[in-house]
């Protein structure tokens, strides 16, 4: 199948349309101006004497700080000129290039430092520098048709085939931190160039036979952390550290749609299916533990403590999308929508300045003052976002994902028209226009326009759906809705807030329930209830209070329930406590944390 | 008023009976053979020369591990004459006479190693030793009339007053480790010498006057750690090491009795109601926190990584006992209730030679899975008693308190005998005879026999009592009934199962329930409910179904509740999972982890 790319659609007044502007309006700025603070930018001169001079040293990954930089800035290029923008992008690609070394290799770090350590341990982050380069790269070419940095980048890509391929002389095999591999198969999509397939072919089919190698690794780096633990097609469970792991699935799933290559997408059924059924928070957020970074067994979705990392969950959604492209299954979608709405855009502020790095779902301040009281220094996420982090991969990946999240909507084959996702837009894609109008997910109602010549229309019924209308008869396969073409076709997901329990497996939810309105996770948050969150339980039976909410952008909902009143008592018989009828009010859960430092919670108790 | 001493208590068929008989026939070798295997024993003797010919050596506070196993032996002897156990004791007690130094100084380490450190380094655990030998040595000397060891510590306990109180030329002013100071009480009331209240006094007196001086001490170990925040008359919260902390709370207790300081006195009830109001799990357990095995913050009550060792609870009861004796309020002789029959005897299996330091309030062995797999290294108690450990402490501790356990029966004064607790025993006391019967706490009936001079009688009811029947009237003032003198009186709390519900504040127990038998807290366990407990949740109201039960010694309780039903799916509509009703059998929370390894939880979510 083919996608229609984001670039084709204009996101009109809605959900999406809102975080664009305001992550065109704000957040390209305040990465820009928090990574040129933290010489992030100025690093790309590979200026030692500067360096000295000025007091700072580059991080081996601040290259790819800088490229996702550009690559969400050049996103940004495609909806609306903006000659400053373009500047400022050209002024870092001209510091890139002109830093290029002779063979073509080029890091901010060890273009200048440890130099005799290029291509010789395997953690370093050069080809996942190069990764990001070659994307930042190929989405600057799209939004200008300035080719200068994509040419350096095929150059250096050329040196990464000689070093690697023909004469095996670098100190390893495959990246410690995959991401080439899916800009190499971009970059072949882009040039047709087959030496770019096969380079990420290469490293894909090497990976897991033994060339584990992390330099100083520590104990609890297995073979795991960076999936070496199995050739990638025998690989069944997500592994090891999440960002790395869904980089990896992305790659194996664009290689298996462009070789055809069953083996590998078999293997990226199954890992989903282990994702989606066994290791995925409700927000999908992926990735539990902080030690690693890293997936750890099926089940243990503790929430006080997750890890969630904002760049895990994002890719889990860019991998689902990439799954939908090769095989029209509904879950594919459901679960990169829940990773859409959810645990993703939580790692922006409502504002668009600050961001989160983790996305717990319990946030217990009581816990970090205990932290602070005892010196004790049981590891919790912070409560509140920043505007930079140390190791800040995830503000400029959120910036290019808003800004490509169009990418989502469409994939089409001779016949059929796949609509994945719902966002109110407009199309315009070869010679076909497609628009959707919606207020999803505020409202489950959406209307479809096509002008094209397909024969059918598919449209992904997501599972949480229990009411699907439509204005035309349809098939159900596979979870998506197939209609005989139409220009115009309504239809309605009725979407309503509903109350979700976990599987038995996730020990800490027992007893305990979610809110959700349609692919959206909900939280309550101290700041609206009054103080204490903790003593709170929800009425199964309740009805639900929505009310549209400028702020978040969808409606808040008040439900009924109750506060266990404190009677001064450590422990009471139950017979003997005293509730208070109270209204709870849930917000988005990517609205957390948005109006100062406040208890949080997604599962909450039941009313008994 | 004036308590009635164990020793004038025969306990006679029933929970405490069976206790003491397991203790006296399997818990003392049990634990003497693992301390001699371990050269705990032979460490006394001081023997450079073994040392290094058998290749171990031993730890500055095994003096202490030795010490309370001669005091539990001796406390059995009052029951039963043992030729070969006196025989143990009296060459331990050799080994130990024998190598008191010149000056009167002794401690099995220090002896033969860093001699010149001898009293320099607060955290050395030198007078926390003593402390525990002049415990071993009044228990033995009760026991057998033999004083050898008594002269022993009273030479040193003079050349400590010599370098502590009149040449203060220590290290350091008060000990680190909080014991001497109670034991020096109990030393004045065998001897009547005043010296021995005064030291005590005098590190009672002394501590918290910035004296904070732990050597080699670690981030966590601020001034709370060992007590020194405030002078301990300004102390209002259960703060630092929690074992440290109740030694240090009984010694204030008897020295506000002996002294008749209500300062002190209300330094204790004020710590004693934050610890029953606020920092103590239901168990009796204390001492959230395995950082500095300490007290944390008010409310945090973490059911799974709960440290709260054996000592300490016992620790706990054995204060509440001692503000039972200065002022006669039930709900002291609550909380001792609390961690008698819950939090401290978990620490010993069922058979009595297998022993749990930590005494958690959910074990989940899917967590010790995922450390295992992951290579992480996330802490939790462990999950089954072992013979012996490297800090053994609590082995010997839990000896040494069932065979006192009589302690808790009686108090008196001139005019009231009061009964503070419940067991099928005969006493007889000066001139008095006192006898309850009793199934106590199977059952609420109780026959108590009174011969004595008494003018009126309080026997305590539990605040968890709702309905106390008498065979007599009787006036209730702060938790006791106060009968006139009379030969027998009945009464009877009728004891019946009931769902208890913590606090607010308590964030990890919202929603959930405990049951309990009278004073008995109960928990379920994988081994009795098909495996997996976690997705169970009991009927609020559900009849119960008590079965007498020989193996635990109380009876066993099945309720109604249900079990969430697996339908492969992660999250599910709240609407569409589905209940199998359940028997959900719970069995005594001290009998956990019994029957090999299995999960194991108290607080159990409450079903909808």
């Amino acid at each position: 199948m083919k996608q229609i790319p984001f670039y084709s659609t204009r996101l009109e007044e809605g959900f999406w349309a809102e975080k664009q502007k305001t992550s065109r309006n704000v957040t390209v700025d305040a990465v820009y101006d928090r990574f040129e603070e933290t010489h992030r930018f100025e690093a790309m001169k590979c200026d030692r004497e500067q360096h000295e001079r000025e007091g700072w040293k580059p991080h081996i990954f601040w290259d790819s700080d800088a490229a996702k930089w550009i690559e969400g800035a050049a996103f940004t290029l495609e909806y609306e000129k903006n000659e400053e923008l373009e500047n400022k992008i050209d002024r870092l690609v001209d510091m890139m290039c002109n830093s290029q070394l002779e063979d073509g290799y080029y890091n901010a770090y060890f273009n200048v430092y440890e130099t005799d350590k290029r291509f010789t341990v395997r953690d370093n982050h050069e080809l996942y520098c190069l990764g990001h380069l070659i994307e930042a790269a190929i989405a600057y070419y799209h939004a200008t048709k300035k080719d200068k940095l994509l040419h350096m980048v095929e150059r250096y890509v050329d040196f990464v085939i000689k070093t690697f391929v023909c004469e095996k002389s670098a100190g390893f095999v495959t990246p410690g931190h995959e991401e080439i591999e899916l800009a190499l198969v971009k970059l072949y999509r882009l040039t047709g160039k087959e030496k770019y397939l096969e380079l990420s072919k290469f490293f894909i089919d090497n990976r897991g036979n033994n060339d584990f190698d992390i330099a100083g690794h520590r104990d609890w780096m297995t073979a795991h952390y960076p999936q070496d633990h199995l050739p990638v097609r025998e690989q069944t469970t997500a592994e090891g550290h999440s960002v790395r792991a869904m980089y990896l699935y992305m790659a194996m799933a664009d290689l298996a749609l462009e070789c055809k290559d069953e083996a590998l997408f078999n293997a990226c059924d199954k890992i989903f299916h282990n994702v989606a059924e066994k290791r995925m928070y409700i927000t999908g957020g992926i990735g539990s533990s902080h030690i690693g970074e890293a997936f750890t067994v099926d089940y243990d979705l503790k929430n006080e403590e997750a890890y969630t990392e904002t760049c895990a969950t994002l890719a889990l959604s860019l991998f689902c999308q990439r799954m939908s492209r090769i095989k029209p299954l509904g879950l594919y979608g459901d679960i990169a929508e829940l990773a859409m709405y959810n645990g993703s855009i939580s790692g922006v502020s409502i504002k668009g300045d600050e961001f989160f790095y983790e996305n717990p779902l319990t946030i217990d301040l009581a816990d970090h003052d205990k932290n602070h009281a005892t010196q004790s220094k049981e590891r919790y996420p912070i409560t509140q976002r920043v505007k930079v982090f140390d190791c800040s991969c995830c503000p400029p990946n959120i910036l290019r994902y808003i800004n490509s999240i169009g990418d989502f909507l469409y994939t089409e084959d001779d016949d059929t028209l796949f609509v994945h996702h719902y966002m109110n837009s407009s199309t315009e894609f070869e010679n076909k226009k497609i628009s959707q109008q919606t207020n999803y997910p505020s409202c489950g109602k959406v209307k479809l326009t096509v002008m094209g010549d397909y024969k059918k229309i598919a449209v992904r019924v997501p599972s949480w759906c229990k009411n699907f209308d439509a204005s035309a008869p349809y098939d159900i396969k596979d979870g998506y809705a197939y209609f005989d073409m139409a220009e115009i076709i309504t239809f309605d997901f009725n979407i309503a807030p509903r109350f979700v329990v976990s599987a038995p497996g996730v020990h800490e939810n027992a007893g305990k329930t979610a809110l959700m309105l349609g692919p959206v996770v909900y939280c309550v948050e101290g700041v609206d209830n009054e103080g204490d969150i903790f003593g709170l339980s929800v009425n199964k039976a309740t009805s639900f209070d929505l009310k549209q909410d400028g702020y978040f952008g969808l409606p808040v909902i008040t439900v009924e329930g109750c506060a266990l009143i404190d009677n001064g008592n450590l422990y009471s018989d139950m017979d003997s406590v005293k509730y208070q009828e109270r209204k709870i009010k849930f917000i988005p859960y990517y609205g957390m944390e948005n109006r100062g430092e406040t208890d949080m919670l997604v599962w909450v108790p039941l009313k008994v």
